[in-house]
């Protein structure tokens, strides 16, 4: 670090209505700050963009406080030590933190989790290996439940969570049904990641397209959009399924409900005579399985038995950008943004 | 038994459109059918009324098969078994069994449990003792969970299944809110089942009054009704409510959908930001747990700690406008038919 450099931060400009625009973001510049005693100073290698942060955009209440006007955007960061005035430190480890989508950032060491190298791509930390991962063993496993040779459908498959739960479904022996936006993300479901089918919700007819590739109906659906793909799923639950409800992408720009008839009833009718399970979750409602997911996706990624996929924006000042196509799914794989 | 005797039976004489109205059923004469070896006459004492009786006389697939034009009713009955050509019954032995709208029936012994009067009036075999009180505690305790201070919201609580809910929910420590149609019901609630507030759901401005009698928000929800009760509950769900789905009854007789705005993605959403479970489930999804709960809801029966209604009808041939009205909330307490 030389004395002259800056910290760049992107900071939240306004309050999104609707989709966020660029204008709802602003870069500013700051010192690198110094740390004091028990200290370290970190800086950003990646920074993690996940469509959760729709929500700490917006004044309304979500999982957690929204990010003040003029605070920087939150976010997880795969970061080097720089300078570190704590002995549990020293400078070139590299740690995962939540330091958000700036360059440099302090920490007492709280929170922090040291990454080896060695073990795995550190950008994995943030993906396969991180909270998307964790949230899709978590998810797929505790509310999803599958069994051998059952039909489980997984919403946004290509992205980070639905490809790691298409994965999982496919090792515990279920036939899997990927949806992902799109004919190349179709193609490496099937041909990459193995799956039963892959079927595009950009093309019409997904319900009948859908049923066709769900002869015995679906046991699990993995939600992660809402919408026109839950609409298409909706009717071919089986009896006892289970949804375990992970997002819903589609709705976060949502300013107003949609003309009717209303479904309410439909649905609250349907979970009562196919006997079905709706369940809302984030991943730290599982935080007590870290280990047993790092331990057991580890184990699969090493054999060779799962692959992940990274979708690398280069340099912060991209982040906004790649970060409002996030949302609707110009990603291929998990979004990163690396910095210098 | 004279020999002059017939079996009066109820039969489906046609499929209700919306409300199911007198001429939906029809009385019919048979001859008392004669036991072959193996078999048992069964005369019926008491036959239960429960609003699932509702889904059998549609077409459409429900829990089971449809009860077939110009069939008897199915439902449960006590009765006592008149002729024995079977070496496990005995002459004047009374049985639990599931023999439908009929003064007598054949039986091959399978699926009968004898019951003792010694132990519990015979007729709560069919209620706190039978397939509502199980569906009451297998329920809220599988799905509902509650925990001490939590509050816990029972629709139709002055029905058989809401009662045993809600005096469950007591047991287990926590706030219980108490929802029926009209001033005397709620007042039972209050007065002898010892509920922290009953709220008539007749009344207007139920959701301003439910907000007020949960201060804390709803934990719990036990759904046996839907439709404007659900619509008051629904905003107040807590973070990782859970609403076990027991019935919607409110929603039985429904022909088409409301108009909107669609409400679908409003639940979608919400059960993801607030962690929601909705579970449906009916009594055999938990025929395990019977002994259980046989040995755990009698013991606070004996203990007086629980209480029961029966909201008695004389003569098979009252069935009928006993359940129409059932299914419209002039029940308190238990519907049962007396036979002679």
């Amino acid at each position: 670090m030389t004395m002259a450099e800056r910290n760049r931060r992107i900071v939240l400009a306004a309050r999104p209505e609707g989709e966020p625009k660029a204008s709802d973001f602003r870069l500013v510049e700051a010192d690198v700050p110094m740390p004091a005693e028990g200290q370290l100073l970190l800086r950003t290698l990646w920074l993690s963009l996940d469509p959760y942060m729709r929500g700490r955009m917006s004044a309304a209440k979500s999982y957690a406080e929204p990010v003040a006007i003029g605070e920087v955007m939150v976010g997880g960061t795969v970061c080097e030590v720089v300078e570190s005035r704590n002995t549990k430190f020293r400078t070139g480890e590299i740690v995962l933190a939540y330091t958000g989508w700036q360059d440099y950032a302090l920490s007492d060491g709280a929170g922090l989790r040291k990454l080896d190298p060695a073990e795995a791509p550190v950008s994995t930390a943030l993906g396969v290996l991180g909270m998307p991962g964790m949230t899709a063993y978590t998810g797929l496993l505790n509310i999803g439940q599958p069994k051998p040779d059952e039909t489980v459908v997984v919403a946004a498959a290509a992205g980070p969570v639905g490809s790691l739960v298409a994965q999982i479904a496919k090792i515990k022996g279920c036939r899997v049904v990927g949806i992902a936006g799109g004919a190349e993300k179709c193609r490496y479901l099937v041909e990459e990641l193995g799956l039963d089918a892959g079927l595009d919700h950009r093309a019409g007819g997904l319900g009948d397209r859908l049923a066709k590739a769900c002869p015995k109906g679906i046991d699990v659906y993995f939600e992660n959009v809402g919408g026109a793909v839950w609409d298409a799923v909706f009717p071919l639950l089986n009896m006892f399924a289970r949804v375990p409800v992970c997002g819903v992408v589609a709705h976060y720009n949502d300013q107003a409900l949609p003309p009717g008839p209303d479904r309410m009833s439909l649905l609250m009718r349907n979970v009562l005579f196919k006997r079905l399970t709706l369940r809302g979750f984030i991943v730290s409602d599982f935080a007590a399985q870290a280990a047993d997911f790092r331990r057991e996706v580890g184990g699969w990624l090493k054999e060779g038995r799962i692959k992940y996929r990274e979708d690398v924006v280069h340099g912060l000042e991209k982040a906004p950008e790649a970060f409002i196509g996030l949302l609707i799914g110009r990603n291929f794989g998990k979004r990163l943004v690396k910095l210098r």
